[in-house]
């Protein structure tokens, strides 16, 4: 066995050490973003241009002739339109889901508290029948408190993921004036701000938690880290409706500002005329951001909660190896510190000086962060494990090497590089696949569909072999614990992927803002040229999350079988077959229901946004301000009325199965559920990355095959912009729930699995 | 015990009576058909003018003022264009599959005779250890040869039809001047033609291969019936080029046609001006007829083949009971028969006279033949089978009575219908969910894809569920050989269900001639009201085609791993698992494959037909004749070239995993393929069949609804057939093919499964 050099005092202080450093980084990010100054009294005021000298650099590349005041004041107004819509419409939302949230902790408690009958005494442990472990009502109630723990840590990471976005917004726009460098550092810097917050608090939420569990329940591991599973259940719940209701309402006010604005009044995008324009802002803050951010915290949450379960009934557990038990929050600490070197590789050792340097700036920043903490996992796998130790392997304890781990947290890495780089190769314009979509158009949207559709399917070949190679890896290396670390390596550079998926929606806004101010042609096609980068990381983020969230939910469908002592999940049972081929079913159903809300959502918009322009005079000439506040309202009320199918269906569909099919049809839904939704989603993010990047493509016209498909208005274009605006529901809002739907299923399959094993299966009982 | 009614003897002469009967009555009806005269001779001489008589129906609806000579003439002429492309494009595609095939053959051979080293020494049986069983060589032998009996049956059953139907399309034609139902009747009868053709074909070949058999392998049952099971791989094989092939050469003419000659020029489908309009109808007989008939051949050989060596190695196959073994062969003979006389409720015992009865006269065939059958197979279940026998269930045998096994194969019959009236209410545009499609067209294309979209996932629902129901009761009642014969229910009235789908592109064709022939208008909305209901009815023919290949791979599935001796398939294994992912993916990248190539045929047939358009003078005026040829060469080169990387996936996927990787990755390969594939296919269909009708009930404009989205050429007909031309790869092509991929990569791991056994997994055996 051999003890590891790390000392558990080592640990137990190098965990929250980690996040802490983690959120005072961020603070000092958030520190720098603030210092580019949103009010103009300075510049406006005579008493003030003695400080001119400060603000030299804003007049290098000032355009001239512009009335700096008015635009600084402009840009200051609709940051905080957009400010106060996304805040405004996250409160509506977070009283509908708490009242939910509330709802089901009562189930939770409820169904896990009857599983022993609320009896308050001591019964014999799960896996060591010799020894006595907490009581199931105690289980019930540590479970209650940790899920609503987990959600009220994935909401404030959503808010305050949202609330930097909307900070930093208009500031990129004013630094766009400065030079395309300056504005990727403040957009990049605030998507830090966000990435690392996330990150850390998560971190460190868990780590209290588990200290603040180990009072009550001492030496019984086993009850602490099965109450703590709760954590991920509530994290990912408070995703769900984050990801459903943000998508819902960001692609309803896109699709619908687009149909109208776009296709029928021929203005371009975010034109202020636009009623729908304020209502798409918002959605980029309260959808891309604040959904993305819950999403991943889910992800983080529940891998870690799954390593953790699984290492409580191994030789960690058991031998009460408080470092090796910590081996997942340690690899999440080292990331913290790696993702925070690579940060300063965007934002200090090098600067970004031409439009073109963009995107290769974010592809390092992926690959030094792999790189990095290749090493760092190496390390602390050699100082924090012993030489050799066992896992729990369905019901035998299976000899595993520290070399071994390591292998397993690297693959998981690794093979999140790969999904990375092939995402990207199928939604870059630089590359054939998205080309080929764009020339496609020249034969009208319907070929540009086909084509799309086609792409979207064909991406998903390497990322499926990818994750297959991991599974079949770290699963032969370690059984289902290594599965739970490789995804919890594909995260371990969490903190970077968030930072970069955050800096598309805010650059996005920034050019937003800019057109919105009426700021020259040169700033915006400054901010297009970070937002066209940002896509791209947009897709490659949604890629890494949809990689996690299939190693993470494998891992938890192994948690939950152990847990809910079944033995084998045999296919050529009726049982688990029947789950199988109706979990399969299950994405079919989810997307059609998303889908079908966005689509319904966007018509309301259409029609509001026609009515405005067809009954307000002087709209049209821009001397007559659209009423933005009803967009919003319809984008609001839509999302909060629409997440609630979705939601129900994932949230409802264990809960029946376990209860009335029992545990076996429950794994052979969840394991449809997973090799399907996996699929999905990929598929379909990637279709709507490709599509939009197509569309940019033809309007860029940065090659001479691009310049004969355009310029904007020609024909292929107008096919593009099709192909764009039908991408949008399935890269926003159906493809990325569609992790949710598979993880969420799986831990809330292991947090309930007690309850189902005792009391599941009623229907096949009776007959 | 108890034995059956029936005796063997009888059996072994009612079979062939019954497959008689069915060639009997499909001669008769073609008979009918053929009374309809296409040489315009006696009526354009005086000498026959004194015949006139014979004619007087014709003249009674018959347009003032058309000559009539012409017409005929020029129907003739244009059917004998269509008849011509489709049999030279046959003959190019069967020379290559052909090459394909003797090759398969071959390797058939080379696989199965190695398993003991070409040893010609009577072997221990599989399943009865203390008996002899024919050497592995001998089942090599006879494997191949029933490999390519399979496929040569296959092939005519596809070739008969396209030749039936293209006999029948003018004449159709000619009888919609006398009226909607004389119509019906030509169109109908053909489709009858070819459904009784090829049910009773298949059923007589197989009849006839197995008695040969029994004359070499005499006692050896499990040997004759796993030699048998080649006749399936040859079927599938045989289809899957045909489906692919011809899928690719409809869509890429259709599309291609539709693009510059509906959407640039303006003119309307089937315009004799535009130059891809025969290239079109020759693909509606190539891929909707032949690729179809060659398809629910594939799925009718297979369900009989897995029924047939599941009851080998049970007890019919034991104490060597002919008539309990026949129990599948009987199904389908009692099928011919139900299916004749429910046939005689669409042509003789009732008239349709309006427009508005075809749909439900088809509906009804659905009904009556499903009603029919049920009494059929109780019949046939309680003659046939002793009230109680035993099952092969993975090593144990199962005790079964009559009654059950009753259950399973009505079960799988009233499945089927389940999913036909699912498709129906998706598909159909008498019901909201259509009109919901045509409904966004309002606000462009890109609504009408993503309501398309969602309407096609929602529609997997039901059908899945029924699905379940069924493999649940008849796994649950008689293990892997409930499975088969509930598969072969819902087949059993296969006869019905390809008259009715050969119905469809008969008229679509009649339509095409009608307008070619510069025929009236009022023939043309004949026509098409045959069409519109025809569209429905493929849906649901589809639907059926879908709901057999989820039920006959299952069954398949079960008797590969009964074969390759197997005990379980545990998901939990990484073996398992990642075959499962890879199997779900395995969909995806075939619909990819076929997609784009569909996409690129299609980018090729608009080339040629925009030059055509742009190069040839009094073109467009109708003075000059286009170049068909020249088309018709594109779609043909197309196909063949692209039918290929997708049909070389399919099957060398079993071959690839089984031998590299083993029998248990290969299990989770095919279990994956199966739940995923299933969804796709049924969503493809449904969303394209949504589409064209969607398109369609704008056109027609029947309701006040309807009338505000029109007229042809308004923007939201326009929309509607952006959303038409999209949904032709998915339901025609990729959709219909992937029933034959799930069930050919069983069918071929049930063939191979002796050779996997013994050799197989070199990957694993060497790490």
């Amino acid at each position: 066995m051999g003890t590891a050099i790390l000392t558990d005092l080592l640990t137990e202080i190098l965990i929250p050490v980690a996040a802490v450093v983690g959120i005072g980084f961020a603070l000092i990010q958030w520190g720098l973003v603030s210092r580019v100054k949103l009010s103009p009294e300075r510049q406006g005021t005579p008493a003030d241009s003695n400080n001119k000298n400060d603000y030299s650099d804003y007049l290098i590349e000032e355009e001239e002739g512009l009335n700096d005041h008015n635009v600084v004041v402009k840009c200051a107004e609709i940051q905080s339109a957009i400010s106060e819509g996304a805040t405004s419409f996250l409160f509506t939302e977070y009283q509908y889901v708490g009242i939910f949230m509330l709802a089901f902790a009562i189930l939770v408690f409820l169904f896990l508290g009857s599983v022993e009958g609320f009896s308050t005494k001591s019964q014999p442990c799960t896996y060591s029948k010799d020894k006595y472990c907490k009581p199931a009502l105690a289980n019930a109630i540590f479970s209650t408190v940790s899920f609503l723990l987990g959600a009220i840590t994935s909401l404030v990471s959503g808010f305050l993921g949202m609330k930097i976005a909307t900070y930093a917004n208009a500031r990129t726009t004013l630094e766009a004036r400065k030079g395309v460098g300056k504005a990727f550092i403040t957009a990049f810097r605030s998507g830090a701000v966000m990435g690392f917050l996330l990150a850390a608090n998560g971190l460190l939420v868990l780590y209290i938690a588990i200290n603040l569990f180990k009072l009550y329940y001492g030496d019984d591991w086993e009850g602490l880290f099965e109450a703590i599973t709760g954590y991920g259940l509530g994290g990912s719940s408070m995703a769900l409706f984050g990801r459903v209701g943000g998508g819902i309402y960001t692609k309803a006010a896109d699709v619908g500002a687009d149909l109208v604005g776009k296709v029928e009044r021929n203005i371009p995008e975010d034109d202020p005329r636009n009623p729908a324009v304020i209502a798409d802002n918002v959605g980029d803050n309260v959808g891309d951001i604040a959904g993305m951010g819950s999403d991943l915290f889910g992800s983080y949450a529940e891998s870690s909660c799954a390593a953790l379960v699984v290492a409580s009934i191994s030789s960690f557990g058991i031998n009460h190896d408080l470092t090796g038990m910590c081996y997942p929050l340690l690899i999440s600490s080292v990331g913290i510190i790696v993702c925070l070197i690579t940060t300063l590789f965007a934002t200090d050792f090098f600067e970004i000086k031409a439009v073109k340097e963009i995107e290769p700036a974010l592809k390092k920043q992926l690959i030094i962060s792999t790189f990095l903490m290749t090493v760092g996992i190496a390390i602390i796998s050699w100082i924090a494990l012993p030489s050799t130790f066992t896992i729990f392997n369905f019901g035998v304890q299976k000899q595993v090497t520290n070399w071994q781990l390591f292998f397993c947290v690297a693959i998981g890495l690794w093979a999140g590089l790969v999904i990375g780089f092939v995402t990207e190769y199928f939604t870059s314009n630089a590359y054939s696949p998205v080309q080929d979509v764009a020339d496609s158009c020249r034969t009208g949207a319907a070929t540009n569909v086909i084509f799309g559709l086609a792409l979207g399917y064909k991406s998903v070949i390497i990322p499926i072999f990818a994750i297959a190679v991991g599974i079949f890896v770290s699963f032969s290396l370690a059984a289902m614990y290594g599965i739970a670390v490789a995804a919890l390596g594909m995260l371990s550079t969490i903190a970077t992927g968030l930072s970069i998926d955050a800096y598309g929606p805010i650059s996005d806004n920034a050019g937003g803002i800019a057109e919105m101010a009426g700021m020259s042609h040169r700033i915006r096609e400054r901010t297009d040229a970070l937002d066209a980068a940002g896509n791209t990381t947009a897709a490659i983020g949604k890629g890494f999350a949809i990689g996690s969230a299939a190693l993470v939910s494998l891992a938890l469908f192994g948690a939950f079988v152990s847990r809910a002592a079944i033995s084998t999940v045999d296919v050529l049972t009726p049982k688990v077959f029947i789950g199988l081929i109706v979990g399969a079913m299950l994405p079919y159903w989810f997307s059609a229901m998303t889908m079908k809300s966005v689509g319904s959502a966007a018509l309301k918009m259409v029609e509001e946004v026609r009515r405005q322009f067809n009954t307000t005079p002087g709209l049209m000439d821009g001397s007559v301000r659209p009423d933005y506040a009803n967009c919003v309202k319809i984008s609001t009320d839509a999302s909060i009325r629409e997440m609630i199918p979705p939601g129900a269906l994932v949230m409802l569909t264990p809960l029946i199965v376990g209860t009335f099919f029992g545990v076996e049809t429950l794994s052979g839904v969840l394991a449809g559920a997973l090799v399907s939704g996996v699929q999905i989603a990929i598929s379909a993010s990637n279709t709507g990355g490709a599509w939009d990047n197509a569309k940019k493509y033809i309007e860029a016209g940065a090659s001479e095959h691009a310049r004969t498909l355009g310029p904007k208005g020609s024909e292929p274009h107008k096919a593009a912009v099709i192909g764009d605006t039908i991408g949008d529901p399935l890269k926003d809002t159906s493809g990325p729930s569609l992790n949710i739907l598979i993880k969420l299923m799986a831990v809330e399959s292991l947090v309930f699995a007690p309850f189902f094993a005792a009391h599941g299966g009623i229907l096949f009982k009776i007959f």
